[in-house]
């Protein structure tokens, strides 16, 4: 079975009822949508902005086929005229957002799409399904990232990753946060990833001997073999390793790289296993750690100055466990020219287009957001860029490598106190006087319009 | 961009790592792999099994492309003769499982591969990557359906799931689990489970007049709108939906099937608008809830007789928010006839081939499981089932509707205190007497041979 994470039907249903709503009514100006996360989850004192390469393409691969519209027909729930509209359906509309890479917060709109109604309105399901989960994790990983002292992270989870697109995605993410490769093979064939893989146990316990396990897998890979020394006792097959480390060298040129450890406390035996290499003049072979890892077990490790070259981080970055999800939104800031916004208990957002202008201090660091009008005279640097004009790309997309940059400089302007995993006081978000404006009067004109509704449809309300 | 979830590449790298170190070493004996979960997640009295369908879709289809084949070439790290055995490489090994929709306990085999060596190692990631997730997902899913005392489950979280396939699967997951429907359009059309759809806070907004934005939707969906009430005063709107209703009814015969309520204090609001509903006589117009629920806030609602007729559930249960992975392993418990198991700290894991026994007590109730060898005569229900053999299943998978059924009758089976999203004592599991034995057997066995193994390359360490 092919799950089709390019078909137009992986979306809300709702979104093709209101369509057809709309087509009835033939209401389709312009409707400008913002993507943008209410609060932070309490372990985060800053999100990371990663995705966007894939909404691009969601929006201009974005079509009905043929089998698509037989199905929306078969289900009986749609007209033949609104269905045969669906034919020509495309994304005509305009994007920007923040690029790749870049630190944000909440309130902060990552995405603004303005597009005719129905097709501003179509692909939020989507939307929100990639630039979330591309964000969440690029914010895990990048606390790995502060943490980690620059040694070697890998990305290990696609196992225990919510499936195929989850196992492609948060490698690219964490790719984009500042790890350095991923175990899955996919993510290096797409992405161009650097890819990284070593050994289960099952390959030891295949063999009768664990050594003759590690000779073998050694000269498959006769430079740069990791060798996998938890299986049965760490510390002798350590000793084992030394050994056949010797023994390959002067017989056959072979040089093993590494040894991983999965299991225990990582830090103690990673210490014995350094001496026991060392004491065996295997001073070049590297000590690569996973099992359970996740930004505060390598912060221990690394604050604890354990000998460890490299980690393997698997489930709790690729799932975001502490976050696994955000607490985003997707929301209609402007229809036909006239600002709005809803007011539901606890879901209020600022009406109309928005911009974030960041200002940073005489060091460089980030000082403090505004958000405002985008037209706004307020000063800054202006996050959201121009990304799509009437469907079109502007200019090529920013490759990985370009994007990596991006995001290690934004970590370098991140103010000391948020470059940390404690809790933070929150980064300062302002709100312009043009927006505080637009608000009282969006609220004022909303509020008008439900009166008259009233007075119409409920009058005896009271 | 394509993601591919049907590609071959679609794995850690070290399944390809192991396999070119086994064809160079020219092992493939048969080797048995059993999927279990080590432990059950803090809040999960049981699991329910999912996903066996799509495991046996990936079995039967795998195969490398050329494209994959070229790709791994120039890695740069693969033998020609190793890259050329992938041409013909199929999955031609046995599957015995457990059906989906069964319950489950930790410790215990859900599904069970047998095959040559290199077969099954290299589905090791992918296996695990969606059996993981559908089990999981369903096993959250279950606990909404235990508390939902019949009423409406409908899937809402494709947006915050993580990616395309989690989308997919949850919706597929949470329906085998017994939820009634899926916002999900694609699983719809892939699996054929119903759709639902609404409308979103932003089909209110773009209209001046909310009034009118129900009549219009009303309109386009004559015998089943549901209309979102909460976007700005949700007891008005459920006034002005009253007025409306009366007005449509007579003046074209149109029927409102229900509201939905999406924010604020669900128990209360639903009280209140039913009050309002029933006093104008919109008895038959029926409130659906939805916002941030989960299984411990349905049961809040339902055990207030909040009147409410049916739950949209999404991103908790899309994300299985309280555990968003599980403690899962995909282990080698027989190679070339030789059971085997790891001894790793904290992961030992039982050796050999293995059947779940259940046995139940006079009303039917699930008394306990029994860990034991497959042909031991242990007495009680064999979970593990045979579903293919070399290759090839043995009779088409049981339909999602089976499914369910099965599912159904697991939960009428569970002890009460089971059946409770309070933590409930540990289901009674025991090893079987030839399972203990055959342990001590492999564990004095490795020991044997890791002491050969260290008397010929680690003498020293003493």
């Amino acid at each position: 079975m092919t799950l089709h994470s390019e078909s137009a039907l992986l979306t809300d249903f709702y979104e093709l009822t209101m369509l057809q709503a709309y087509f009835a009514q033939q209401m389709n100006d312009t409707a400008v949508f913002e993507f943008f996360v209410r609060r932070l989850p309490e372990r985060r004192n800053f999100l990371m902005a990663a995705g966007l390469e894939q909404i691009v393409s969601y929006l201009t691969d974005l079509h009905f086929t043929e089998d698509d519209i037989t199905w929306l027909r078969e289900s009986g729930r749609f007209s033949a005229p609104f269905l045969e509209s669906l034919r020509d359906f495309r994304f005509t509309g305009d994007v920007d957002a923040m690029p790749e890479g870049t630190i944000l917060f909440q309130d902060e709109p990552i995405l603004r799409i303005s597009a005719p109604m129905r097709e501003a309105q179509f692909v939020e399901s989507r939307v929100m399904n990639m630039l979330q989960l591309e964000t969440m994790i690029a914010s895990k990983a990048v606390r790995c990232v502060m943490v980690a002292n620059g040694k070697r992270l890998v990305d290990f989870g696609l196992r225990r990753a919510h499936g195929a697109e989850a196992g492609l995605l948060s490698a690219r993410a964490s790719y984009v946060a500042g790890f350095d490769a991923t175990a899955t093979t996919l993510a290096g064939a797409l992405f161009r990833i650097p890819v990284s893989g070593t050994m289960a146990h099952s390959y030891v316990q295949a063999h009768d001997s664990e050594t003759e396990a590690f000779a073998a897998f050694a000269r498959a890979f006769p430079d740069n073999a990791t060798l996998l020394i938890d299986t049965y006792d760490t510390e002798a097959a350590a000793l084992q390793v030394t050994r056949l480390a010797q023994w390959l060298q002067e017989e056959e040129g072979i040089r093993i790289k590494a040894v991983r450890l999965d299991s225990g406390d990582l830090g103690t035996l990673a210490y014995r296993v350094r001496e026991i290499l060392d004491a065996e003049d295997c001073r070049a072979i590297e000590i690569f750690a996973s099992g359970n890892l996740d930004e505060y077990a390598v912060q221990t490790l690394v604050e604890g100055d354990a000998p460890i070259d490299g980690f393997g981080i698997g489930t709790r970055m690729n799932t975001s466990a502490d976050a696994p999800f955000l607490d985003c939104a997707y929301k209609l800031v402007e229809y036909a020219g006239q600002a709005c916004r809803k007011r539901s208990l606890g879901k209020v957002n600022w009406p109309g287009r928005k911009q974030v202008f960041r200002h940073y201090d005489a060091h460089g660091l980030m000082q403090g957001d505004l958000l405002a009008l985008p037209d706004e005279d307020v000063g800054g640097e202006a996050l959201l860029r121009p990304v799509m004009r009437g469907g079109t790309l502007l200019q090529a997309l920013p490759t990985l490598a370009d994007i990596r940059s991006h995001a290690r400089e934004q970590l370098a302007r991140l103010p000391p106190s948020l470059y940390s995993l404690e809790p933070a006081p929150k980064f300062p978000l302002e709100v312009s006087l043009g927006l505080q404006a637009l608000t009282r009067e969006v609220d004022e004109r909303q509020r008008h319009l439900a009166d008259s509704d009233r007075q119409r449809w409920g009058a005896e309300a009271g």
